[in-house]
């Protein structure tokens, strides 16, 4: 039951972003920028780093559709997203994914936890100051989101197929088209009802 | 020194936003509308949100420019700022606010530290449903940009004076057109230099 009335049937961030979209129009060109825009990082690899900040924040919405739209870029792997979530160390990743989710890890925490060591140690994997920047700056976003969803008590529904179909669509039309089109609430996928 | 080659002599979170203008245009608007737009929190009220949460997080640069421009709005009076950051039970503002600033406090730890008695006391105190929401989304926000600001260990200004004289511009200007005009760095006020 959330803290406070939002649309009835609507999961996770999208109840809080269909009650306020004067706020939910910045927040998901910010998401589409990040982890959507052109990269050297696959958008697997940028959803892998959200859904790993929101499971150790474990917040059960974020990290369930965010490790559904990590698998659904990589090959349907929901095994690895898995592994990654639990022990990015120990995982199938490159060296250069291991740094930067360590520094993800870090700002999950505190900013502060950040050490010259960690930036090193990324850069000796190849990481450039772009991809340091946007690993710090999704791990604060993902911060950000996983309090919100989980500060409101928004519902996350129980069923992974629904996470999977709407990871499709999602990874199909962006963040911004996906949640609201022109102010409009964005239908709710029938398995979500 | 920051963790990346940030622009020199740029304080906060204005290095990093310099550095990636693509995603310091929705971070902007989206404080924009949050602290500046219309609303039944006054923007003083809700900058003091702001800087309790980044007093919070220890976040030196978010806590005292927020600080600063908290009091900027409340007849300069930052002696009730650093009240509220130390103990906004015992600070002269409103139960309502004071019953606002222990969600946020909450928010700050885990989304899911918001219990149904912290949303009770609020709405008891006359909070509406916009107010509850936009409290934790500040808070949550701030949970974001005090990341973003530590995690890239970005320079903060020691002299209090600088903050005061940018509070001033950001409260005359807002965020947006204070950060990145039309894509170019802002101009470095004297004293930052």
């Amino acid at each position: 039951m959330p803290h406070i009335n939002l649309p009835e049937g609507v999961p996770g961030i999208r109840g809080p972003m269909q009650f306020r979209p004067e706020t939910a129009k910045p927040l998901n060109e910010l998401v589409d920028i990040l982890l959507r825009g052109p990269h050297s990082l696959s958008e697997g690899e940028r959803e892998l780093i959200g859904a790993y900040v929101s499971a150790r924040n474990d917040c059960r919405y974020c990290q369930t559709i965010h490790g559904a739209i990590a698998a659904h870029h990589l090959d349907g792997n929901e095994d690895l997203v898995a592994c990654v979530k639990q022990n990015p160390e120990g995982a199938d990743i490159s060296p250069k994914l291991k740094a930067l989710l360590a520094i993800a890890a870090k700002v999950q925490v505190s900013g502060k936890e950040v050490t010259s060591q960690d930036i090193e140690r990324a850069r000796n994997e190849g990481a450039s100051d772009l991809e340091i920047h946007d690993t710090v700056l999704i791990a604060a976003v993902f911060s950000m989101c996983n309090r919100y969803v989980d500060g409101l008590a928004t519902w996350a529904p129980a069923d992974p197929e629904f996470y999977r179909q709407r990871a499709a669509v999602i990874a199909r039309n962006g963040y911004a088209a996906s949640t609201i089109a022109h102010g409009a609430p964005a239908p709710i996928p029938a398995i979500a009802s």
